[in-house]
């Protein structure tokens, strides 16, 4: 496994890949690596012959208000992990090489950027957007694996992938949860004891929603306030936004018919945690 | 020479070059050709081994109030001169295939877009960046030709490039000018047989101001003054902006050392015109 840091060098072994004929298979994080992370390792492995992990905690995607600073960062286990899954290579630049001095240019994928997530974190899919073109401009991966856990910016890359005309196959991985439901995220580590609990009612109220809609419920509003009834029952928490949505426009449903995305984002005291999950009727 | 109207085939011929190790030289164009594209075509064709012209009139670097519907168009004539000039291959897809519904991706390089031509034209660059970089995705060029008539453009595409971590090199091809001095332009066509006699003042403003400077004058703004003087004195003139910038970051000088651009944008009756000129002290 080799550590590249500089973007030229990174192209250099991407080019000499491609040279051989074979694929590039990419996993783009922010590090701090979870079996999330490592399910969507697997994914690229499988599907290409040489795996690339970007470890690179973007500044540019979080707000002036955001956790930038505090975010999880021990890329000494990140390495350690990776070589146990037989990464090939890890892509680990400086903020500097990425943003030098002068900066100026960025890519957003309009409308889609600016609802849910993007309601109450403005800049931020600009951002990931952003990094994610300059990553895939590096890498060139034949195939990229984006965790549904994060469902908004995937149906977000695919856009501007299709929007580009970039020839990348955007593949997904399902979400990976603790034995109690939550969703794995390098944020939970933020969650005291108590908050660490009470945060299983992300994942609780997507089951709720779902036996409601399994029970015949298709009115989405009687659906949200039911999710809404049951977290608020939960002492620590503020709901940022529930939604049901069409899962490829994320246009919000008024009934629920073929598939459906239920989405939340819900405050835990100081952290903010997502969740979403499929339906199908 | 080939007419490739589908993005897929395009795609699939760009390829093919490559895998022959041939260098792809591209020119983007929104047609009605002229001898300053010509000039830029030349230079593609002599540092690479395929050239491509691509033909489309972008509709979203146009703003609502400009000249998208009446922009000269003339294919017929432009494959001929194009086919005389030993290109390859004309990219020249349809509006639907560049923007299917429901596209939603923006490139924009903020501030040098916000300036000069951009003040006036709020989403003119975001929609070049935009069209550029999709082409760019498309034809997979090694080297893109633009002209300095458009200077702002160049400069801001270059940004985009370094930006975004593209692997194309940009080349720029000087501004022909007619005989009496007017840079080439399609819209020069939108003029009356008085406005191209008055369409002579930015040019001439440019060597008046070349003189002043030569003979010692370095305030910019006593010599904007001047210039600004000696077009006023043409009746169906509007001075949008004229300004002296650094040729790199298009900062507004206040007094020239080394090198400057002047530029200028006119409007001559209902046509807006633009020129510029490089100054070495």
């Amino acid at each position: 496994m080799k550590i590249v840091k500089s973007i030229a060098e990174m192209k250099k072994i991407s080019h000499k890949i491609h040279s051989s004929s074979l694929k590039i298979g990419f996993v783009p994080t922010m590090g701090f690596l979870h079996e999330g992370h490592l399910s969507l390792i697997k994914i690229a492995k499988k599907m290409s012959e040489r795996t690339v992990v970007s470890i690179f905690v973007n500044p540019t995607q979080f707000g002036p208000n955001e956790d930038y600073y505090q975010y999880p960062r021990d890329i000494k286990r990140d390495k350690e992990l990776l070589k146990k899954e037989g990464v090939h290579y890890i892509f680990y630049p400086s903020e500097e090489e990425m943003y030098p001095e002068g900066f100026l240019t960025t890519v957003k994928v309009k409308k889609l950027s600016e609802i849910l997530c993007g309601a109450s974190r403005p800049v931020h899919f600009e951002g990931v957007t952003t990094v994610v073109l300059k990553l895939f401009n590096i890498i060139n991966p034949d195939i990229a694996v984006f965790g549904e856990k994060d469902y908004q910016q995937l149906v977000i890359i695919k856009k501007m992938v299709m929007d580009l005309n970039l020839d990348i196959s955007i593949v997904s991985g399902e979400i990976i949860r603790e034995q109690d439901g939550i969703a794995m995220s390098s944020r939970n580590t933020y969650l005291s004891k108590e908050e660490r609990k009470q945060a299983t009612c992300l994942y609780r109220s997507l089951l709720i929603a779902r036996d409601w809609i399994m029970a015949g419920e298709r009115n989405t509003s009687i659906i949200i306030s039911r999710m809404k009834e049951f977290i608020k029952t939960f002492p620590s928490t503020k709901i940022d936004y529930i939604e049901i949505v069409d899962p490829e426009t994320l246009n919000p449903l008024k009934r629920i018919k073929g598939s459906a995305r239920i989405l939340l984002a819900v405050w835990i005291g100081k952290t903010r945690l997502i969740d979403n999950l499929q339906v199908n009727v």
